[in-house]
């Protein structure tokens, strides 16, 4: 068995993660960690999350980011569940003592200083571990999560939104003359286990937020090799990501081609539903799988693909663990269906 | 007091407007009216309507289409949410017995017939009332609906993206390179009162439907003058539309341009609220009111508007009331706020 | 107009009677505001409650308990929506001001100062001001309400369970041996408006809490002059309370005595409805209702009746301006229906 | 593998069970089925649930009554997942064929023919059939369950209330000159999969139902041996059911016997969870488990215990997972955590 430590398990990702390795084949947990401050330290997992009761009843553990290296040695990966300020650290120290990590933060997954100055507002210190890391698109980066120690896991929307146009992308479809528009709707677990009155069942509603400044934006754009107007929502429901991508194709683009890239794409990927009808929220949420359907306007040659996920599981959690069955030689799916 | 009449009183749309006339100080109901085969026929509204209980304890009559042009003796005006199969006839022999009518319906918000044959499936009888029917998008036809008797309230979604987007197209400000696109989720309210997997909270869940061939996008396109890709999805919410529409403006606009175009458009129109934050379906939920904010993308020219409506109130019932204050000489806003 | 200032108008019930008060034809509001160290003062009312936008915008005023004496003068009476700690002090201040004051926290409510101990955990300082209190149950103690400066308006759970108990009660129609049992599931906004992980929508979900210890315990028993085994639980929704109370009748008693009881007791009062069918948090919710059925078990004598009311309205503000009504000399309900 | 079959499978229990026995290390499907005249006959059963596309993509057979005793030969057990009048016909039908049978209906739960035709509306043709039946309350008759091919699987309700109050009716701790009161709210999901107004998510909202009618008090009475109070609520919710309990104990019954009763009763069942704190829908749905805790009022007597199930799982599909465990030789959580 492969022993792993989750870092940040008491937050949402963390806990499902905790859940998915619980059930694993081939994989053990090793410890569970919390923030230094956490006001979660030394409570039982299953106190806080009771869902897991009498089956995870391990101890939080808290840990400051400078002792991180030293549980490298107690186990064959880490898997940050973490906020990307403490990320950056973490992951230095984790790769200076020899470790494998999973970073489930934005910390690493662009590659721009300027771009992660202005998105994140910090001046990254590590910039030849950003060159190091991989991108964690489990179906598009298979080979070199393989062969790495840093995999960035992606962030929740560009999953979804990545999954959806990277197949076009690639075969050359999208006209770009015309900016490719993505409106996404995210459950509220997206903004984390915290107090929030934002996120109250009595506050909670569908709007926009983050608009032209969410960080996930330059993500799908490096990603893509595109640039997209990304317009994130809140939804008044738990978990799940809807994606709706709207874009105009190359001219002469037959349908026939969208099909033929997409079945190209995920040829084998078993994590990948390619639908015959929309894609919805329910088909997702508490599945590792990403759904895609799409639709062209013969009329005007616009394209309109929806994409959905569970932003816990393919948006984070089984995502990772996708990472860690390929970087562990094990199948991309294994555990996970 | 102005006597009305509501056919199709057991709907959601009916049922509202029924509340809204009993607390209307100008308006008063002269009958609820169903349709001849309804499930509701000689019910109490209350019966099925349970919050109006001791309030609109008033029986629901049965009546036939035929029989609709009786009715006009009874009161000076009549509502009709019925659907629009029903609607076509319905006004017809109102205005024939010389009545007015508020038409809740999409039978008369088209002037195509090809178009009307294409998106409703029928060949339209009445080429003549549909040159008659007057748009009722209360806050920008308000003269010509004080002078006719027979007003085509308009959709839930047309209201909510025409809102957004006329103040634009009448200052010329949309690149008619780039077609703009509409996202928008209504709650499940919009697919009316009838037992429906789909609207079970069992299985509601967020989608997009009716993707290219939903019947409000060539109304918006008619009304707005100006073609939109409009992608609709049901959420799951009882109430409220939610629209994002993102467009290309013109080279060169300016945000001092944009603003000034919603300024120019809603002075004095109370019902239309420019925010200074992004809508949201929690605010107008219950409300007569359209939420309306933009952003302005500088790098790329894009304009986000994002606006917001309750789909059975601004997008359906007190959006007639509006229409019938400015019919029979009152503020359109009178008894609303 | 009767000038009212409002006490904490930040938070749900303050910001519904602000609303109530905004529509009423005999009330005007004098003025709105926050404790001295609110994170909402100085705020526009609707920056916080969106959807009073371009309705109140007044500006939220910080105010110390010590200040607010001062205020009694601006104005004709004062609600306070404040935490029963600050309305201790208030109240008294009120009244040594010559104010006339309706407490809608529990500071007044219970006469027991062991009591008091026993469940808010402090010695009440105001022992006089206790017995000078009237109880705000409107359809109950309306003589008395009429008469005082200090109004101690009911408990949400307490208006739901007294209005469907009191007439058993005075009818004697309850068996004393017997305890009765009372379930009642409350939306979230009875848990106030501020950040709080278990009233998120990742969290919320329908559990019991405060069992045998809830504060509304000894209030249902003193106003009902008999004992209860009162459970609360949060229900996964945003407003309203469901009650469903279990009781032996005394031995013989009928069904037509039952209905006689509640006939009586609730005679030509608009704002208790007396329904043919279970009570349903929908039928309630954004009224001032509250809804009543019973049914008798034959075989046991055990009679259920449920009630429902809305929490934020009948179970705090319009409860609150009935009292108002009742003390300044109009009907109970004028202006809430 | 044991090979097993479904009829009834395009229902939430049904679908529930489907994806159960997918993921079973010692069971496999053999057949899924649907009623002769269903609308779902031929479909794919992941074009009904499409949270399983890719997953199980079986179609779905239509099969009549008469013809049941016909897929014995092909199969191991089957599972009816039918209304109870379809399932009197077919477990008989299974039995005389020399099958075994998990009936999830209530046809075969009750032995008194009086009560039956009082609850369930007609006269019963198997009582000898009923004598054979073992009742499936997993933790509570898993000998009996071993030894007999006809296994009728408890209701949800009274398996969340079985669960709660067995142990203390076996350990003597209930007075019973006091009726045990229980209050419990069910998702939605209780009511099938079937287009239905009341469970509209534009209609749903907490209320009480089939208050002293419910088949599901007579099923808890005669599997405790003790009569009870119950109403059923419905809860705006897809899944679960919480039921809380309110008895007297026996006069001088202490805690710790009573903490004792449950200790001895769930020694060793695994999914059976004694909580230390409030049961809480969200910590069982999606899972096997039941979860249990109470607490003692010291000065009245009364206990009150609150149980929380996954209706769909440990109300219905995973308990009928536990019973085929026990009946084929396997662990009863075997396949389940």
């Amino acid at each position: 068995m492969i022993r792993v430590s989750i870092v940040g398990a008491s937050g949402y990702a963390g806990a499902e993660l905790a859940g998915l390795i619980h059930n694993h084949p081939e994989f053990d947990i090793a410890g569970l960690y919390v923030s230094e401050n956490s006001a979660d330290a030394y409570k039982a997992f299953s106190a806080i999350h009771g869902k897991f009761s009498y089956q995870i009843d391990r101890t939080l553990i808290p840990i400051s980011e400078s002792q991180i290296g030293k549980i490298v040695a107690e186990c064959d990966a880490i898997f940050l569940c973490t906020p990307h300020e403490a990320s950056v650290d973490m992951v230095s120290r984790i790769i200076d003592a020899g470790g494998v990590v999973f970073d489930l933060s934005g910390a690493y997954r662009l590659s721009d200083l300027a771009v992660i100055k202005d998105y994140y507002g910090f001046s990254h210190k590590f910039p030849d571990l950003l060159n190091q890391a991989e991108y964690g698109l489990a179906e598009w980066n298979h080979k070199n999560i393989q062969e790495t120690n840093l995999i960035s896991v992606p962030g929740c929307y560009p999953t979804a939104v990545l999954s959806a146009l990277k197949p076009l992308k690639e075969a050359k479809l999208i006209d770009s003359s015309v900016i490719p528009i993505v409106n996404a709707t995210s459950g509220a677990s997206g903004a984390g286990r915290r107090a929030n009155l934002g996120t109250s069942v009595c506050e909670v509603s569908l709007h926009p937020y983050g608009v032209l400044t969410h960080r996930h934006q330059p993500e799908i754009a490096e990603h893509l090799g595109h640039p997209v107007i990304f317009t994130p929502h809140l939804g008044n429901f738990k978990r799940g990501i809807l994606a709706t991508s709207t874009l105009k194709l190359v001219d002469g683009a037959r349908l026939s081609e969208v099909n033929a890239a997409y079945n190209e794409a995920y040829e084998g990927k078993r994590l990948v539903r390619l639908r015959q009808s929309w894609p919805s929220i329910k088909d997702v949420e508490n599945t590792p799988f990403v759904d895609i359907h799409w639709e062209l306007d013969k009329k005007t040659g616009y394209l309109i693909v929806v994409s959905a996920i569970d932003n816990l599981l393919k948006g984070a959690s089984s995502q990772a663990i996708q990472c860690a069955n390929l970087r562990f030689g094990f199948d991309s799916d294994r555990g996970l269906i």
